[in-house]
């Protein structure tokens, strides 16, 4: 249900704190305001204020002072929505929030939807919606690299690839149908070489993007890593080794907090999130242990698996866990890394013995650590990056990390193929019309070119109250 | 420690939300936000803003853009300070957050300590020691009353009544000293009558005072109500159905939780924590289980006490019950509530008996409900409000909430009942101008216009961080 017309408001911040926003936002934001707001100067009137002003003064309800407050004031078109809006910045006592979000409310103010402020953004073309949806991943992002792919969304790279491509699209889709519009004369405006060339091109730019969405869908809400390996081999030790070295960075910010079976860190910018395996009892016992369900479960949604293993256990266990575990995984593409623990030991004949008889077989992906010393835990970070592509993520590619662009994408690739088909099989012109038409409409409703209010209600159902 | 001359920088928002705050405060605050931000229109120089103006533009690092942000400028006076302040509103990821902080930190600023904003309002000027305290208050405040003690503490209205009690004294105290300055002479400035008069005014009013602490901290932290009874007497049913009515009202702000051990109602705006007591088996194993080292405690601290019985019991058992409580108690003055629960069953006769038997004894404090229909919570409500004094809230009598105060207001009373005791018995004049001297000292401890790095400290570290 989309509303326009009214005026809604919200909370804006977050709980606990010192101070808080409510954000007001619509035609009336400014008169509401000021039906509840006195200014410190009595010959400050709010509604003569300009945008991009602050006033400080009092949030009464009648002659109760509810709080001092700063108003800031924006006018439309220049402000995040593109209508006049208002931000009360108040103490962020939760009695003062909500008394002051009621007094809003009887004064004609809505509460405000989900997104709803940045729906109307969206509506008021202040950005498109790939766009929009990466307000909520910026808000979301937790590490450098989520972080940066927000950005970027947000400020069109994306949007600009998609918009291009369309616009290629449609410049052939209106030739194609003015030939069919001239029916039986066998005209062609629309040159069938550089169509294909177009399609192949669209098809190529769009199979980059789908392909890079498993990478960018991991780094948004952290790369799963299961840990798998014999009890007392330092699961643990290491995962508290890869904790503390990363964990200042989010320390000064509150709500940082540890998930009790998931722990998460950022390394070189990217969020892992590591699940411990229940214990495996012994070597012998890890297919059996690949039954338990929860195990199966954890590999089956890891990225990479870390298998880790003893130094003494010698080269025989560990190839039989490895051996097992590949088995399971398949042809999934997971990358599995084996990392040899209780390298501090003094075993010199035990590191050899293992690197001849599992090199071989293991290669690049086999490291020693000590999770006692930190020795290896470099390396460890390294492979870890090398695992789920890195590079990729550092170049200036676009990432796709939202699964509706993904699924669009897709749509966009099965009609363009077809499309591709057709052409190369001498199709009717108007079925490959209809296919390029369908690849234009799904290209239309990443950008919200063309949308719907069940497209849009999915999409800000999603957000935070207050943006 | 205090700092001054430093630009400190700290959140100021709570974990989630949409948006966060990011406050600097000292001289630097402009140049250095000035070096991370670039205006999105290219001819706004931060520098020249006026104070309470908004700038829109970049946060960057170097070329990357980290955040879309608003900026607020504040200039030396006018502002929360006192001192030139920068606000920047951008997206609430905790990695936008930290990475602006260490922007901020790298170009000069320091992480504020906790409260350093409000600490330096105060030595500014721009509040007094007890209007700064009251900003943490307001902050905490959950509910009507505790807002309300906590705007009138900020807005002065304690500290004009400490303010004007400490003028009087030292107006005597100077005459006074003037007559201990003219040793023999035998002059009397200070006319003894009018001093009296005084020392009793301030020790009546400062008795005020300190009689309202203990209902000012028990509105301040939530009254805290311990209630007991036999199991299956309708506690928790009790319990649900003052949280059920009143629950509305903070469900929009996020952070509302209910503690697991605790329930927590605002009623009539004034904030009750419930607990419950460990089940007792019967009524005979009261005494006994009083014993019990939780009971015992939770009885200590509660304000006021329900004994909750169940219609079925009968007289004796709950006067029984009453009899031990009370005894218990003592004379602390606790306000037990008896709520005989169940009264939806036809059972008029027991109803009956138990008035004829308990009505007596009980007086006002008896009263029937039904957890099951809600029949009688009206008047449990009233009756609540009742024992903790709550007339005394809706009056204009400033409450005292603070220990600090509440220890210097103790002291202050000690030092002028010996003023009063020595006038009174013809004391040496310099022995009373030392004990008016020590009553002025701590009333200005209240206020702060006597204070040290210690004080400050200890006020100061209880702040959040962001105030």
């Amino acid at each position: 249900m989309i509303r326009t017309g009214e005026t809604i408001c919200a909370p804006a911040t977050g709980s606990g704190g010192a101070i808080a926003i409510i954000r007001l936002s619509g035609p009336y934001s400014i008169g509401i305001c000021e039906k509840i707001f006195v200014p410190s100067e009595s010959r400050v009137r709010l509604a003569e204020q300009k945008g991009y002003t602050i006033v400080y003064g009092d949030i009464r309800s009648g002659d109760e002072i509810i709080d001092d407050v700063l108003v800031s004031v924006f006018r439309a078109p220049h402000s995040y929505t593109g209508e006049d809006s208002v931000e009360i910045t108040c103490h962020a006592s939760r009695f003062i929030q909500q008394k002051i979000l009621e007094l809003l409310v009887r004064n004609g103010a809505l509460p405000a939807h989900p997104g709803e402020f940045t729906q109307r953004a969206f509506l008021n073309g202040k950005m498109d919606l790939s766009q929009a949806e990466a307000v909520a991943d910026l808000i979301a992002s937790e590490s450098r690299m989520a972080h940066r792919i927000a950005v970027s969304q947000m400020r069109g790279s994306f949007s600009d690839e998609i918009r291009i491509l369309r616009a290629d699209l449609l410049h052939f889709a209106s030739l194609i149908e003015l030939e069919l519009d001239f029916g039986e004369e066998d005209v062609e405006f629309a040159d069938r070489t550089k169509l294909v060339e177009l399609v192949s091109r669209v098809l190529s730019v769009t199979g980059e993007l789908t392909s890079s969405f498993s990478l960018g869908n991991a780094v948004k809400y952290g790369v799963p890593v299961a840990i798998i390996g014999n009890p007392n081999t330092g699961k643990s030790t290491l995962l508290n080794l890869l904790l503390r070295e990363e964990k200042a960075i989010v320390s000064d910010i509150p709500g940082t907090t540890r998930d009790a079976i998931e722990d998460t860190v950022v390394i070189n910018g990217i969020q892992y999130r590591f699940t411990d395996t229940a214990g495996l009892r012994d070597t012998d016992d890890i297919i059996e242990n690949l039954g338990i369900k929860k195990t199966h479960e954890k590999i089956n949604t890891a990225a990479v698996i870390i298998l880790v293993a003893d130094i003494n256990e010698g080269s025989g266990p560990i190839a039989g866990a490895l051996s097992a575990l590949r088995k399971r995984v398949g042809s999934e593409g997971k990358k599995i890394l084996i990392v040899v623990n209780k390298s501090d030991i003094e075993a010199p004949g035990r590191r050899n013995e293992i690197l001849d008889n599992l090199l071989p077989e293991a290669g690049e992906s086999l490291l020693f650590i000590s999770a006692k010393t930190g020795e290896g835990t470099d390396e460890l970070k390294l492979k870890l990056g090398e695992a789920i592509d890195q590079d990729r993520l550092n170049s200036e590619d676009v990432i796709v990390t939202n699964i509706r662009h993904y699924d669009a994408l897709s749509q966009v690739r099965e009609s363009l193929t077809r499309v591709k088909e057709g052409l190369e099989s001498g199709l009717q012109e108007d079925l490959v019309a209809t296919d390029i038409r369908q690849a234009i409409h799904y290209l239309g409703e990443i950008t919200g070119e063309i949308t719907s209010d069940e497209i849009l209600g999915n999409i800000f159902k999603n957000f935070c109250i207050g943006k």
